[in-house]
């Protein structure tokens, strides 16, 4: 995979609006730059009419989501679409409670996302598949996750992204699988949080949306797994600020050379 | 000290709902990750009858205390105390304005909890003994927390842990002094909130509240220990990092070695 | 410049009031515990009477305003006021949303403020000076930031002091360019933030705020700077740790040894 993406990304610097979650506001700020990315965190009702007007992406994320969060995302949303700036939904543990089934079923109707990234319980809920998620994590299921990514990609004709030991990304056609990662993204909070709003940093970069969204996750898990390399197994908090560093180094020679990815 | 409560909390991997403050959302998730829980961080009005039902505990921290917060606890904790849930209040800063206090009044009176957990300066409020905290910090006095754990225990039925240079423990009979632990706790922000949240994760673990909450105690003061081992004092970063990877790293085997444990 | 501000704030461990966003209020109260004050974060308005008069100084920073924060900041201002306490306004990212800009106009208009300390978009923006912000980070200008400082400082009757390669610290007569300080500052979320907070720390050590301000931000910067002297351009996520210990060490010996200020 060649790309000249992340140094696309650092001299453009793009400004990335997000509505988020009080666990990982400040992770996903620095994550974003660290890679080169600037943020803008907002969830003021009255911010959001311009904020994506000036952002060059949305990334909407639901992990700890009030009624006034779900009005400020409707109305960004809106905003967003009406600038052409891209859009990213992250439904964190969406299957666990109705109030997020009901608010993400909302946000789906109201707004055209270019990206739903999750993880594997997040995304077969919207699959309506059988899955045994737990809380915000993934938890475990037997399906088939490379149809279920098409699936709902095809059902609300955008990007999906699948998150976990291999990432699955679709457009509802072509299924990308990448196997880059390891196992300490699930040993801190936010991994995926900060993902999503990565894959909005390079949705801004061109308009191939799968292309770009390939690229990205296939990015940060490598950023991921070379951090591991030179940490025990326990070394939670090292790897939690070293992905930080990581994401900083990473360049696309890098990417090109440890990535590891099939087409279906 | 002899005990299989880290190994059994790492099979069980026990989900903790959280209502938390804005200061220590992210680490007291990513602590619980660390030690081998699973977090989820919520205080939606919404979410507040189902998640207590499909969590293990719910631990309750006042730190950034709002008036539609309050409201989520007791329904919150109503909930818990419904389905059997175990509860934890941690008072923070109980004693710095009149909104801290009558809120946990009312929490007091509406929700039946398992364990009160906070610094002397907060249990010394409870117990209505003269101390003179400072904000959210333990600040200084000469009372006898040993008695102070045992009055509060026996007024509220439940299990109190006062955290300190020494911990104190009591079942309202019975109380336990922990002497491990290190003086970077205090310097860091967030290291009694991210207890609370473990001793929560550890009365998932069997009917014994009082052991759990001593096993809790200590294995979360010697994790910090460790850490401090190899740092200077002025290394609170450092700490702050080094606890999380401190946390994963923790077992029974090691807590039992350093354990300093004497019982009243 | 010899000062012993640093032995005196650890000492006195002056209390200080936050009213800030989701982003930095971990990062902020673990920064005040590393230099030797005590945080306390809280935007409840049932505490905005009691608070201020309970604590030696109260910060107020935009970061992640709504409808809610602005009502409890004006009324925590005027109990500050009423009480003497310094207050300290960061305008994050003023001008990039017309509720920012008009929430500030409030604040500046019910509020007296002893120090306002942002970066140069954001003070350019009182300035009422043409630069072009970028979001909540400094952007790019030609302006005179020395005029801007001094300006701003005279208009709302206030020490100002503008964070960058340089900073620039004015009472309105004087302005004094600190030198000090590293290019990773703007690569990590909230230093900025971190950064006024520190400031509201010195302000409770004498009534000189021109030099208290003064001595803030050249500690700060050099607390910065002594932690890049060991760090690749890319260790963002070390630089973020480090920085708290690197607070935690310095003293006024060491800020004497590296000041690099100049007086206009």
């Amino acid at each position: 995979m060649q790309s000249n993406y992340l140094k696309k990304l650092r001299e453009q610097s793009p400004l990335i609006h997000n509505i988020t979650n009080i666990v990982v506001a400040n992770y996903v700020a620095n994550g974003l730059l660290s890679i080169g990315a600037s943020p803008i965190m907002s969830s003021a009702i009255e911010e959001m009419d311009e904020l994506p007007a000036i952002c060059q992406a949305l990334v909407i994320n639901i992990g700890t989501l009030t009624e006034a969060q779900v009005k400020a995302m409707i109305k960004a949303g809106k905003s967003a679409n009406k600038n052409n700036t891209p859009v990213v939904l992250d439904p964190v543990g969406v299957g666990a409670t109705t109030f997020r089934q009901e608010s993400v079923q909302t946000l789906l109707h109201e707004i055209k996302f270019d990206l739903i990234r999750g993880n594997a319980g997040e995304i077969a809920h919207l699959a309506h598949v059988n899955w045994s998620a737990k809380g915000v994590d993934a938890g475990t299921g037997k399906a088939n996750l490379s149809q279920i990514a098409k699936d709902v990609a095809i059902k609300h004709n955008c990007i999906v992204a699948i998150s976990g030991e291999i990432d699955y990304v679709s457009d509802g056609i072509k299924v990308a699988k990448i196997v880059n990662g390891t196992h300490l993204f699930p040993k801190i909070t936010g991994s995926g949080c900060l993902l999503s709003a990565v894959c909005g940093a390079f949705l801004t970069l061109s308009e191939n949306s799968f292309e770009l969204t390939v690229n990205a996750c296939t990015a940060y898990a490598i950023a991921g797994q070379i951090v591991q390399e030179n940490l025990e197994s326990t070394q939670t908090g090292q790897f939690y600020i070293g992905l930080l560093d990581s994401l900083a180094k990473i360049d696309d020679e890098i990417v090109e050379r440890y990535a590891n990815i099939s087409f279906e």
